[in-house]
């Protein structure tokens, strides 16, 4: 059997609850944004881990190395905001194939320092080897939270509005600049931007977690069409979404029109966004997003309700049922 | 500049220090088996992390997935064994490349749940994605130890006993069985075996660590001479080693003087053996042997004494001097 025929999740269900006589009851393993292991009596250290290997997950003709090095950190730190937690400690281990420079390694090295300088952020140890013809970077994140601000993706509630920050779509239109190769004028490089150097949301997510109306919340990296299933999936619940209200940015409905890009498609099923996907108490959503809003500067929007059952996603377009390419961002090499 | 003109430790070095100013007090970083982050006011958690890469550390023709499932979890857990610590949470991030079928992984997850199972080690979480060509593999594991039992490789004294657990050069004799394609009578298993699948000294970490006489503790990964190099390094000493007094099994002498290998060279440089290397104070040194061999199957050897100055390791044999390939295991398709 191929692994295509089954997916990525398909792989992990099959081995996953064979650990699951290993875990505690304080403990989360497999199935959130990071791990959940007890530090004290208020405190968890949450734990996440990705791995970038070249010419899946990244071009190395098409991103700098600092930009590579701060986004290689850059998306675990967003699977630590979605538990709402301060990022305390990370890993590197780095597979080095021979056409790669130190100068390349120190220029890599710096972007990686920026974004943990910014956080505060030690890097702790990792591991240093070759490789015989790829790039090859995984990076493991600790961070801290409160025991009682946990928000797994299993804490969805019927009747929550779904919401998320800032806008949606504008890194993986960055992704279709680079792949068409189109000029860098000022709105493609803010895509480009956008797609390389992600800014995690760690602060919106130690805010949001701090709120009781808050249920379920994760980060966004395949795309809500595919992320949100997972909440879903996790709190056995079905999903409404007003397509029309996808926050999606000025720049990209520029950009989109004028090469002819579904911006709702991009907004829904792109990727990359590393913006926070977040259910919330209906009641509190109002007096929630105004405080939000006084804090930071990219807003938070309300596109859809959490329903009862468990029928998927159901996508309307001024209040009529219309079908979206739901795959999701699955790596560009992907069928 | 090319990486092989400052090696993987020259590379480390450009960078490590850069992050000194966010390491608390209490925490260790880049320079051990592992990372020490606190936990309570007894323990700390010790983390560590190892990168596998296919045709760099494992030859997919030579190694079941089985037994490289098995392996990729020892190698980390060994580390861990370094530092007197107990496993307790694991996270692999595996790259599949479109030739690796689900029997396959099916088989690879077996061998990392067995040796998971021994230790009742859940694995917590991790990140699945496509390779293109190469199986890649990085796992990390946390474990927990008490603060008054951390042995690092700073804490080799003068006149310290230099001494290993079990028997040297087996796991690299195995390797010269594999890529000479010997054939695979019942010594030649045994050393590949010990090189397929070797066991994590976790409980003689713990038992080593718990003892007031043991200085400095690490594993065996690259070989005697380049792995002391790291305690001497760390502890500004030098070191005298007898080659006469390497602990080789049997199986591998008699293996070895079949095919004109030199035994000294690969007990002191061939890597991969996974025994604990420790400096031991002089006087405590017998009865600590007589209670280790007591509960201990493996055996403890004597080897050599850390001496003052930075003078690194002198070698002798029946009392003089010799010269020894000092290039310690470097991964194979190194020059």
């Amino acid at each position: 059997m191929e692994l295509k025929d089954i997916g990525e999740f398909g792989f992990i269900n099959r081995f996953a609850h064979k650990f699951d006589g290993f875990i505690k009851a304080e403990e989360t393993g497999i199935g959130d944004d990071c791990a959940v292991i007890p530090l004290n009596e208020t405190d968890n250290y949450v734990i996440t881990t990705d791995l970038l290997m070249e010419d899946i997950h990244f071009l190395n003709d098409k991103i700098s190395p600092e930009e590579l090095g701060y986004k290689s950190l850059a998306v675990n730190l967003s699977d630590i905001a979605a538990m709402g937690a301060t990022p305390k400690f990370s890993f590197l281990s780095i597979g080095i194939p021979p056409h790669i420079s130190v100068e390349y390694l120190d220029a890599f090295m710096k972007g990686y320092h920026d974004l943990s300088a910014k956080y505060q952020v030690p890097l702790m140890g990792g591991d240093t080897t070759k490789s015989s013809d790829k790039l090859v970077i995984n990076v493991a994140v600790v961070g801290q939270c409160k025991k009682t601000e946990i928000h797994l993706r299993s804490m969805a509630k019927a009747g929550d509005l779904i919401c998320v920050t800032g806008t949606l779509g504008d890194s993986a239109g960055g992704l279709n600049v680079l792949l068409n190769n189109l000029e860098l004028n000022a709105e493609n490089k803010f895509l480009v931007q956008k797609h390389h150097a992600p800014e995690p949301k760690i602060l919106e997510g130690r805010w949001l977690a701090k709120q009781k109306s808050v249920h379920a919340m994760m980060d966004i990296s395949d795309g809500i069409s595919s992320d949100l299933m997972h909440i879903l999936d996790a709190s056995a619940k079905s999903a409404l979404i007003h397509t029309d209200q996808l926050p999606i940015s000025e720049t990209l409905r520029v950009v989109a029109s004028k090469n002819n890009w579904n911006s709702t498609e991009l907004a829904s099923s792109g990727g990359e966004d590393y913006e926070l996907l977040v259910t919330i108490d209906a009641n509190d959503f109002d007096r929630l997003k105004t405080e939000y809003e006084n804090y930071f500067s990219t807003g938070i929007s309300s596109i859809g309700e959490v329903k009862e059952g468990q029928s998927g996603i159901t996508w309307l377009q001024k209040g009529e049922i219309i079908e979206i390419n739901k795959r999701g961002f699955n790596h560009f090499t992907n069928s």
